[in-house]
């Protein structure tokens, strides 16, 4: 399993899920409740287990900016402390729950759970073409029953595309093309580009832009490890300067618990902006493409749950982003990375 | 995990489900295969595998007294000696399955699984309520996965029907008012007392014994750990000596196996006696109440399964009963308890 | 858990499962993926995990005689090597997955996933009778979920059918007859044989044959451990010389993983040859008689699973030919055998 990098931001949401409802979440194996405040309008995330017996919050109640537990009634504030116990005055002076840091940012909420003192809220990574008003952007999550790594190494390799996603969004040409791998080993980021110039239009595209015939078609991933994946994808008609098709793909990487992972994914686009059909055409096609990685990884979680504790992989060229982002999350974790070799 | 106490009496069934056909039960880890014989009608508990292959006796065939492996046909009478073997005229002198003593009393089958020479039928606990001719009593049993222990915390602090069964049979004065306890260590039992006396009337009293407007209340736990729970509640209007409205809430506590109990239930009444509606009111409403806890334990057992090895509770006034319960529990399985703090 | 053998053939599939369709199973823990060459017809088994990443090949698509991985393209021959990869021309020496040997015989495909230098094929066992033209043979194959022990346990003591096959195969004088068992320990051959003169003629035989009556019943059962099971059964009136009824019963027990068994079952007669009605009789009937044995072995394995390490059984005279099997199988194994006794 890739250990988790606690000290980091990770997407828990999207600001529009969190509301009057409670929600609950688990990020890096914490369970963790979030709503929004009446008062102020901000997210607050707690840790989703009452202090008296455990029972999750996030099964319990919300009485204006207070969730009263499900059990026995303990209530709590937006700070997590505890208000009132019952059956007496005195509430216990340890009575309190976790609160985690959370900055709402580009339509996400990010939050923190590592060590609350290194939690700088100026490095939240940013994705400001989420509501950017000159695109328009569909979204959803998705929960995957393997290791976020698993997730990580199949964004940073879209060879992938061709097969797995093939009369989707992948056509020969990219499984073909090589590509070419920056790392800022220091800033934690991967670069990994990936330029056609003469390629099939895959139906994502063809059916979004009305381009008909061959693209160049232009692949540019900026992974910020360990959350933020942003692809950003260039389309214009084979041989033509313009007209460009600007599409950022983002992906949220947020591990749940060992084993399971939030896949928060979006496209942006900046044509066809008020265009009804194109939005739901591009969310409906986009969804099932995210299932098909879904079910690939959840199908090789498995495969790899049964294999013996040392297995072999091959790296090949296509896997030089991937193994990188291995390397950035083992230090970031706090670990050496000592399993990947290219053959 | 709260260690089982194995030499004591236990609730296996009521007596009512035990005849013709088998029934099987596990009780302890310990699985159990019971019928009621023939001959006297005694309920006979034997050991649940056939001593040749471990095949279930209850998933077999009752021949008579007798059970026939439903595998290969081994034949055990009621005090489990094998009578016949296939294919060979000698049966084995130790072809045997272990028998169980039992007690039929108040409507209840009590087994014994522990040490069979420390089985003493006059220490069998009594609920003659059950079986009182003034009295009319639904009952039914639920398994829940959970640790026993979560249920016998349950039980003994009443504070949770505020919030957990919130219109059905909590009103905000049960988590408001204190409760007195006493414990008879030696004895293993502990009394919790909750008396209201200006009170809402919960739907499940209202609509049982029609009064309108508020009530005494009284609510007065013994708990004659580790298997026999009884809530004496008294009902009478606000402010009036009488009518007094006597109900008994019975509760047997049977660990099944680790994280497994049985939730054996009962509501007996000394009013309407004759009155089927209010029977089948009190039956269906106290199953949805029961239900509401099944839903609890099991959420919770599944939250502190996931949690860190020694995670922290935090225990005020309301859990003295408990925790008197989770020390005496300790004591019976022969081992201390040091979990629990009171803050 | 019953060791696994690992040098030794085992079924795979039977030849008609295996086509065009890539076909996935999974022996002695070793997953396998299994097609037909378009090229000479033959059938092509190879490791089922794809060298780069370890997807699951069965779960990937066939491109004429070569499977492309489903999720990065790595293209295959029948001979397991890698003839491409993406983004690059060249092939990484090491990118191969294993093949296996492979028999195709008797309708059955052989498989040896052990050392593949011991690979001897004048050693797969033979069962001609599945593809004698003076039979019809009905056939199916079944997973279990328990050790393949139990099945071989099940399989090499046919009182069990007077018990669980009763109004199916099973009457009383299978229990009640004797058997007389001949091992042969360096050829790892079990035989057990039980004639019974005067017998009840189950409704498998009644309806099949049109006997009327009594019957003179034998069962000669050839146990070839670890895979191969023969059963010879021959029916006539009881008294009569003729005609004698012959069927063979074939079941393949092939060890899928641990606590996992595929149960290939096949009944072939020499009587009612062209008889669809008998056919679709024998079929369903057998198929029903197989459930009985899959459910009866699934719920003894949960029954075992939950045992303390080390149980107890009782072995009579009928358990000879099964704890003969079980040495032959510890001994293939590599291991001793010393959990059994005879009482």
């Amino acid at each position: 399993m890739t250990l988790f990098a606690r000290n980091q931001w990770y997407v828990v949401a999207y600001a529009a899920e969190v509301g009057e409802e409670l929600l609950g979440r688990t990020v890096l194996g914490e369970p963790v409740v979030l709503y929004r405040s009446e008062q102020d309008g901000r997210v607050v995330a707690l840790a989703d287990r009452c202090v008296h017996r455990r029972f999750p919050l996030s099964e319990s109640r919300r009485e204006g900016d207070t969730i009263v537990c499900g059990y026995h009634g303990f209530r709590y504030d937006r700070g997590g402390a505890c208000l009132s116990v019952p059956g007496q005055s005195r509430v216990p002076r340890t009575a309190r729950v976790a609160a985690y840091p959370v900055v709402e940012q580009d339509s996400l909420v990010w939050i923190w759970v590592g060590d609350p003192a290194a939690a700088d809220t100026s490095w939240v990574p940013r994705a400001p073409h989420l509501v950017d008003p000159a695109m328009t952007t569909v979204c959803g999550m998705e929960p995957i029953e393997a290791d976020y790594g698993l997730l990580v190494d199949n964004l940073l390799d879209l060879s992938h595309e061709t097969y797995l996603h093939g009369g989707y969004i992948g056509t020969p040409e990219v499984a073909a093309t090589p590509i070419t791998t920056e790392v800022d080993e220091e800033a934690g980021v991967v670069r990994v580009s990936r330029h056609m110039s003469d390629a099939e239009c895959p139906p994502f595209y063809a059916r979004s832009t009305g381009i008909e015939g061959r693209i160049t078609r232009l692949q540019d991933i900026e992974y910020f490890a360990p959350c933020l994946y942003l692809l950003h994808s260039r389309i214009s008609p084979a041989g033509r300067q313009e007209p460009v098709f600007r599409t950022e793909i983002t992906y949220a990487i947020t591990p749940s618990a060992p084993g399971k992972v939030y896949d928060f994914w979006a496209v942006s686009r900046d044509f066809a902006l008020g265009d009804e059909e194109v939005t739901a055409f591009l969310r409906d096609f986009n969804h099932t493409v995210v299932i098909q990685d879904v079910n690939a990884l959840n199908l090789l979680q498995r495969a790899l749950d049964s294999e013996p504790t040392a297995y072999q992989e091959l790296s090949i060229n296509i896997d030089t982003g991937a193994l990188a982002a291995r390397r950035i999350l083992a230090r970031l974790a706090g670990a050496g990375a000592d399993r990947d070799r290219v053959a």
